[in-house]
């Protein structure tokens, strides 16, 4: 019935290289199907002056297309001079989620800056960015809690995220972009492995959706980040 | 307990001006308490270019704050040249949620823009300008019909929208600027007159919530733009 | 003879709400007809550089139009990431003006930022935004050595404008749009109540314009600014 | 009583060279006192999208300044990515002005672009701008007429300016830098050969000026637009 | 002697993947030691205005850094609004380069773009760049070949590209990152299988160098330039 | 041979008027042929962030044409709000240049700013800017010297610059814009002196060209930058 002959339930094949930035402080190359994207986290001895003086942290992320990750080529961002309305939406996506698991005031007053750049895109990049983001994340903080620089992870939950849809009226789990582009709804949650929900944002993309199809999309995202949560213990190896 | 005083369950006073705008093709003053929106729709007979030859209208959207509309002086957009994530993040969803509910193709090869200035701020502007933009632009159409350019209003549905929260752990309805600053999750609900759902956006800000709480944010939401599109059928003469 | 059908020396309606806007420090919503502009001021304790030090304050202004004040939608300036050329040189009469009549060493080390912004737009906006303005300035200071801010009212005259031009070769007061766009000339005079001038700006449309004209104009544009800053002690109660 | 040690009624050293850029239909070197500025024409076989198809032709300016034209180094315009308030203003008052003696009809759908360039800065730029521009634009009409483009010169009559002051209580003509920096009241006056008034433009600097003095400013400036005529005719063999 | 330890004469490892990115045309991975770069070439049925109706095709290059591929974060381009004068200066190598091997007249009127991400960065990514284009860009070409769209390839030659330095005095080939940030002289060479030269950029950091110095370096680059020729062959299964 | 008729070796005439700018700290207008660059030098008591607190001083440059300095009218690059490729190009190869014939360490913690302005462009603008500025910076030090500022003249070389190119198959010294549109390569060498190599970039145009005739160019420019010094040196008096 979907185009990738996927059952509604699977995700597509999933991979996570721990280290793959040999300058970043932490980074992590997801691969969900052809969805690849690279996470690196740059550690900053400073804060945005809004905390300064606070002995808060922060956690920041910025959002990139390289111009033929897609199928067709998009304007390169940095040559139009703007970053378009849709990356805005996404890097701040990152930001939130990632904040919502990190222990702002164990951080210290320092910064996380996060940068998921796509290297090939087959839909579901701002979600396989959530989720490799959290490896690269927790493998910076592993190496400062390493140093000494921490006394141990700031980190209070594991967070990942994936995307849902209605596609021809059945909800299925993580839509490749041809099944993104025909799905009634399209939904991306973020969880975490305790169970909460850190963000809900699902967009009736032609006619409005009902509320069990909100619950049902709901479910499957919920089977669908257990396993990825699971993945990025693994490879982190906890 | 609210710091508004109000129930969980109380919008804020509620008055919609149709028509404010003189030059406007349709256009709806909305206040809700302190938060005061303008929305106009400009009716424009020519089309974006991804559309041009395909019989098909559209609707889009832009947003913006008054530099003083807020509690402390904000940067003018124009005067830094950009405008800021956040405001390209609810242009993008005020313009997705008005096309829910407008049939494009009915529409024809014309295109409704949508501006909604915030006039004063006091939380939850976006929604409101999501409940006054449908106003507006069921105005616009109105006259469209009347001047006999459509044969009837391409409406499929009435949209409105609202935002709820977790505050000190109680879902309350409708967050002015003071509940939201210290709400532990904040929604925003596009629903729609027969009951379907547009969008939701729910975001925890500093611990995950549950599914039960998304839940009574939903069910609270459902009441609140009941009550919205009651008001927006009574200013319209419906 | 007027499209107005006024006579040549008089004013549209005129009103002037003080404390429009909920938030800022002084605010005046002007309504000439209807032209109708949203003056706010607020206070900040810093001065730009080169002022630091020396004791003095400064009076800037800003100036914006909403995208369809106008009879056709104009871009937004945010959007189109600049300010044009227009909003440029009238923003900067607005903060001369106003400071003409400011004792800038009074004040002290702070800096009034003035927001004019246009919600609707029929001409002569830049001129009702200085009468505008010096309404919530005054308001703003006035509250200010209420306070105990400031000892005295740091104001050494009073200054309101208006716009005059030829119209089929006839002078007249308080051009409308639609005037203005026929008249031979356009010129906006900014006065004090002690009968000084501030500035002058007479400019030929088509054809240049004589000097006996120019005087012309110079003694309805005195008329017209007693009636302006009668209104102005009225509603600040003077 | 100046600083320059001039009668008030004096103007500074006056040269124009025509023809001194090699590769712009028309051009002008204006050297006034220290006041340098190169004036070029480019003639363009078409409108602005507003006149599209109406027959009539269209006069532009842009003005800019070297880096290191004036006394302390200023920021270069294109490094900074826009041009200033003041830019906008000056290159916006000397197309208005040119456009004032050019019969536009005549001129046919072309337009001319006129570039002002300040090489060295001494006060009264803008003024000088004008004034060296009409030259460059006589020249560049008179060899389309030479070649048969234009039946006749499209002017209706010839146009200069020059900025005059309250210096110390005193109307002076022609300030300089060191003079415009110290003046009570700054005022450009841009005058037709026959008489007319194109713009004034009299700006209170720090307390108003009365109408008395804007009389004996305007006396002044049109004896020094008349030298300055005088002069044009001569460099341009009339 | 070199911080990489490797001989005078020594490249470091090479390795090319052709066909890395799924939706380019034509793509290639770099990977030289610790510099990687990503080339696509995309094919547009259409050229820049210059060359319409010339029948003629084009070749232009972007280039771009991963705010992370460095040892320190450097600013994301997209963010900052606009390309450091390096990238520009890079891409139009890039484009140039390319541009000496193709026959634009033989390609058509299309138009080849080439993206060239730097993935990780140590020293010499605009030479990497060049090398890598050129297979993606061979390979590209071989596609459209079989495709029926060219009869031939439109190559009339080779081109790879190689940095050398003056390192404490010695001729080295191909510097990294260290080796780079303590040269003498820096310079990039892009030479092609026929021996000819393409572009030389030879640049002394602190003092001059000599004309032997220059001549030495040369040498260098022609024998490196000659084993990535032989790669780019055996890539591409020349 | 030449369109401009002169013979391979053979430089325009040149002149160069040192102090030509009234207000900057050194100048030098340079005319070669009929390309006339205005270089200035301002002295600033500071240094850019990554030089505070070294002892050392900085050298930097910025280049701008004026609109209609050429054949065509180009866009202004401060109107269009971006300064292009080129001139990125051209201002870092100036100040690189200048640069390497001066002691930063004996400028002490100063920056010398110099602007290159095109006042008329007919080729090989970038090598006279060079030219120019040396005799400008020159200058500018020789007052600081006089001044007392400086113990000596903190330079240890000469430098200037030209270009060179193949045309038709012969190697041409000092290309006009004519010459430079149609050759075959075209190469800027920036020489010392004391005979040492600065910069050489050379580009192919069309085809690539060979290590004979690189040298061929090499020794060319040797006997034009001779030449180029030898009037440097009479207009500075040495």
């Amino acid at each position: 019935m979907r185009p990738s002959g996927r059952p509604p339930l699977e995700l597509r094949p999933l991979s996570i290289e721990v280290g793959y930035a040999k300058h970043a402080e932490g980074s992590a190359f997801i691969r969900l199907g052809d969805t690849h994207v690279l996470c690196t986290v740059s550690v900053e001895e400073r804060v945005p002056p809004f905390l300064k003086g606070t002995g808060k942290g922060w956690v920041t992320a910025e959002y990139g297309m390289l111009p033929r990750s897609t199928h067709n080529r998009m304007d390169r961002e940095a040559a139009r001079g703007k970053q378009s309305g849709r990356t805005n939406e996404i890097q701040r996506l990152i930001g939130r989620s990632l904040r919502a698991v990190v222990d702002l005031e164990a951080l210290g007053e320092r910064q996380l800056r996060v940068d998921c750049d796509v290297i090939q895109a087959d839909g579901g990049t701002r979600t396989a960015a959530i989720t490799g983001s959290y490896v690269a994340l927790h493998s910076a903080l592993a190496k400062m809690v390493e140093a000494g620089v921490l006394a141990k992870l700031p980190l209070h939950d594991q967070v990942a995220a994936v995307s849902c849809g209605l596609y021809k009226g059945t909800p299925v789990l993580d839509l490749d972009y041809l099944e993104d582009s025909d799905a009634q709804a399209d939904a991306n949650f973020v969880l975490t492995a305790k169970g909460g929900i850190v963000e809900v944002q699902a967009t009736a993309e032609e006619s409005p959706y009902t509320q069990d199809e909100l619950m049902a999309l709901l479910d499957l995202a919920r089977k669908g980040v257990e396993a990825l949560i699971l993945e990025q213990r693994r490879v982190l190896g906890l």
